[in-house]
């Protein structure tokens, strides 16, 4: 095994172009055994083993910045910086994370879990190294369906113009995360297709050196023709008009064309693209012919490519996807709206029902809300199907294009609260503290996938603004899904268990917490209320009132952070109303970024479990006193 | 005169080409008249005044939908739709809004302040139109700045891909609100440039039309052969590869051959671009001249140009602009990002003094927040220069690539509060409440000018992670600038004025308010302490136990929303600790989106005066009984 022998991107150095082929086998090998005991993202990862052994091999990291977008296709580039061994922790509580990430090795120059990042880091590495008179490589490895998200497009409008010397490896799988959609991408396929017609390209070529350099008035002109030539030459002048020098395309699983390119592009000066074709899945049969299905999973069988998949109730994406089904018959005005991210939004049967009516604008949150509020001002009810950190990209889209002239769009925001082994980078624990401070906004989190379906008909009914309901990333209750889903009056809770010591306002799955806990205290006697606080604005300001009155001290819990999420709303109210002296305890995420692990690890480490809640009511002042 | 009869776009039909053109100069002399007393964006509606006329004369305002993008612009857009009379009011209190507004007229079909969402808007309308069966037009007019932001871009890639029947009029004044920066502007450059070699693009044109229809094998090298010619017939290659059908560039001031420009346009099947070529300030020399200035300004002497200004102490973002080069010249880490904004944001004298570390990287706030990102990663300072409203649009990049990192960028947050006569788009009143939620990240704001210099020391000397202060867009008091800038010690309160009836913990502006109530107050034997609540995170903890322990009553007041904000932050610590029983009043923007006007007069609608201070502390009961 050669792998044994490599601790460090040095070791590579010493290896033969056979040698390293051998050793991309081996990779390929490791990454499938290993990752199908611990899941992860297999298919972006065999798609750039060549391709990280050649950048590693040929440049000098980290002295050299390799910039991995997104970050879970860095899996090669940890095995050949010394964490092979750890990828049995891989995406485990303490273990290694499943994205680049600065503390965990000095290879790890920047660290992402979102996409579309790595350009702008690029022009900021580019700039720094010349402002500081070094001459380091800066080299960001992106993916097509990245290089279209937004804040990529300005990076290389701004890379372009400053023409810093900045490798650019588009790494092309014809499909990200999901087909790809948009322009780019048509343009990315012609060029693709156009690898055909070399012969004649070669010739056309031949011939433009031939042209004599010309001088006087008719230099212009006659630039401009040679520049028309080079169009049929050069394939990337959409790239090229951008102000980079476009090579390619390659392909990325024949190491010593690859390494061959790199060469050639390390010595352009300016900004290069080189646009490199991988398959996502490569040298993994299962996984290259459903890539969709292997971009990430969980544990599978290596021989039979069954992927193993835990009984239970359905998660919330798959009621959300199924309601929104129910809801699209009765209304051709709904139309949902993903940005990329359809089959992990549940919309693919949607989409399959409503072909006209399910919008996937590729990687761009910011387009995709604004798109909505387009809908929404002609009368349509688009919902938004979005994580909950990626909704933090259409930040100003929300409040601009959407609160501020109230339109009505619906946000189904999954992923809401703690996401498991995706960790740090999409915990979905902002959405209450930013959506709660917008005016217009409400905002709503059901207690069980029942419930759910009845926020999806109250968001549907609703035509006075923006509504969103938030939904975790867990399995159901296993409650019914089978009523006719029935709208709930706006900002209106609900008393789940009737209780006198203290009343506990659970937001969603904290519900199921709260209940366990009450259920336990019950045993010694002590009686909580238990409250679905599934209105998180507007508050349900009768029932906070009434609380008042009974002098209840009350117990927040929600998972999200405390720092001005639904905690701080309760403060707010009675703070506003001057009601002072009441008891509020805010159980919340912390104000720190949460790292990977399970849902229920995660849980625990911040407290919010039953057993954290019962030592809390227990902590309680004993309630006569608490009323004086 | 023309413009008297002109009521609503009907009325342009029965006009002559010839009175069309009279009407322009009518509406110039118009703008420039009514804006010279009240102020507004003066440039930009001078460059669009035959665009606008020939949009309405050609199209079917509202059934036709004219999206204007940002907004600014839409002043002949308010005439032409029966608003002229309203113009004395212009962005002044309950009077004419600055921008497009869809609560002020049915032809107000969208409205924005926020640049690029224009795009995003008009497929949304388009997508709308289709499923609704209907035919009518949608037409997004769009700013040669506004292109390059991100979204705009996603847009592009998203209706290039769905051919979409969509004209975009790209409005190409060659300078946005700053000179324009970035790589597509190079490129419209090279397109202006080529308008001059029309002839021998027409014999190729001719040529073409001539090349035979090739069947076979040989068809696709054709093909793209003849591509290739096109290339050098069409500019607009770079937009015809993301689908568009490009036409242009047309001079924006010629209506003969913009209108018939427009005409072929409509013909188009499928997205098409219109490249108007327009001058900013067209038709006023002083306006022509410096259009940097006269983009929006305040009240002008119409015959010397002359622009009026107001004496006084100098605005705080001349004290940023100031310090920034002091602290530029002791450390060449400092490097100054600004997304489109080197004027507003005071950073013009850096720019010339530090050519190298200032990055103005155009309209892309994502991009700069990550780009700072890029440069803290490799050990230098970057100071993002933003204002609130528009860091909006980097709330994602903020979170997730400078707090979860923990990286060194300093944010330099300038209208931070009530902006004024720009109004509900600009109002930076969510800072507060998005940054606080944040893990990590430091957020200040300053009494006056000489304590926002020690905060940039502040900044400068903290190398914990990200770090931000807030200023707000009014003059600062008159404190003395004149000292070499201290830092602060992190999370500290400074007592302004002693008192012991109550205790008003007022951030930045709000200092100088409540220092005006107590004098008021004092008069009346009501001492009330003045606290200065310099670090909105991390709070003062100490000197809020204090206040616990003395049980003074609070009231905080703050120009950001309630919901989340300052007073939020001050209820969680108390609650966080146990505390209860202690009396807070917060004062800060209600839940609505509080609409343009002058400063003071939003600060009286919402209750952020001394005056409403005064009646707030003559509220509080006696401190005798609070303390029980």
């Amino acid at each position: 095994m050669l792998l044994e022998h490599i601790n460090q991107p040095e070791d590579l150095k010493r290896l033969s172009l056979t040698e390293l082929e051998t050793l991309a086998g081996e990779i390929r090998q490791f990454l499938i055994e290993k990752l199908s005991v611990t899941g992860g993202h297999l298919a972006p990862n065999l798609g750039v083993v060549e391709l990280t052994i050649a950048l590693h091999t040929l440049f000098h990291s980290p002295y050299d910045k390799l910039i991995f977008d997104v970050g879970h296709q860095a899996y090669v580039h940890k095995i050949l910086t010394g964490r092979k061994d750890k990828f049995d922790t891989l995406r485990k509580y303490k273990g290694l994370c499943g994205f680049v990430k600065r503390s965990e090795s000095v290879h790890d120059v920047w660290e992402a879990g979102h996409s579309s990042t790595s350009l702008s880091a690029a022009m900021g590495m580019a700039l720094a190294r010349d402002l500081k008179g070094e001459h380091n490589k800066v080299i960001a490895i992106i993916g097509d369906g990245s290089i279209t998200g937004g804040m990529a497009l300005e990076a290389m409008n701004h890379i372009g113009h400053e023409k810093k010397n900045i490798m650019v490896i588009l790494n092309d799988n014809e499909m990200s995360i999901a087909p790809n959609v948009g322009a780019i991408h048509n343009y990315l396929s012609k060029i693709r297709s156009d690898r055909h017609y070399l012969k004649a390209k070669e010739e056309v070529e031949h011939l433009l050196k031939k042209i004599p350099a010309i001088g006087g008035t008719l230099a212009k002109t006659a630039e401009k023709l040679k520049d028309s030539l080079k169009y049929f030459v050069l394939n990337g002048v959409w790239f090229e008009e951008l102000g980079f020098t476009y090579m390619g395309p390659v392909d990325g699983h024949n190491l010593p064309v690859l390494m061959d390119t790199l060469k050639q592009a390390e010595k352009v000066n300016g900004p290069v693209l080189v646009h490199v074709v991988t398959t996502k899945g490569k040298g993994y049969t299962h996984a290259e012919k459903d890539s969709h299905t292997w971009h990430g999973l969980g544990p599978y069988k290596i021989e039979s490519g069954q992927v193993l998949k835990s009984v239970g109730p359905p998660m919330y994406t798959e009621v959300f996807g199924n309601t929104l089904i129910e809801l699209g018959a009765q209304d051709p005005r709904i139309i949902a709206v993903t940005p990329a991210m359809p089959g992990g939004s549940g919309l693919l049967k949607f989409a399959k029902q409503f072909p006209d009516r399910m919008i996937d604008v590729g990687i761009a949150e910011q387009h995709a809300a604004t798109l909505c509020a387009g809908l929404a001002s002609e009368g349509l009810k688009p919902v938004f199907a979005v994580y909950s950190t990626f909704l933090q990209r259409a930040y100003d889209q929300v409040v601009h294009d959407i609160c501020r002239p109230k339109l009505n769009v619906t946000f189904a925001i999954d992923r809401a609260g703690f996401v498991g082994p995706d960790g740090e980078t999409h915990q979905g624990v902002y959405d209450i503290a930013f959506l709660r401070s917008l005016p217009n906004m409400v905002l709503m989190m059901p207690k069980d996938e029942r419930e759910l379906r009845n926020m999806m008909q109250t968001a549907y009914e609703y035509n006075e603004g923006p509504i969103a309901y938030r939904y975790p990333r867990i399995s159901g209750t296993g409650a019914s899904t089978q009523e006719t889903p029935v709208a709930i009056p706006i900002g209106t809770w609900e008393t789940v268990r009737e209780g006198d010591y203290a009343a506990v306002l659970a937001v969603g799955p904290m519900v199921q917490v709260a209940e366990e806990a009450a259920e336990q205290l019950a045993k010694e006697g002590v009686h909580v209320r238990v409250v679905n606080a599934r209105f998180i604005k507007p508050l349900d300001e009768a029932y906070l009132l009434q609380l008042a009155s009974e002098g209840l001290p009350i117990i927040t819990m929600e998972e999200g952070c405390m720092m001005g999420g639904f905690g701080s709303a309760v403060l707010e109210f009675y703070a506003f109303k001057g009601i002072i002296g009441q008891t509020i305890k805010v159980l919340g995420v912390p104000d720190y970024f949460v790292e990977h692990g399970s849902v229920p690890q995660q849980r625990e480490e911040v407290g919010l479990t039953s057993h954290h809640l019962v030592a809390e009511v227990k902590k309680l002042m004993p309630r006569k006193r608490q009323r004086a």
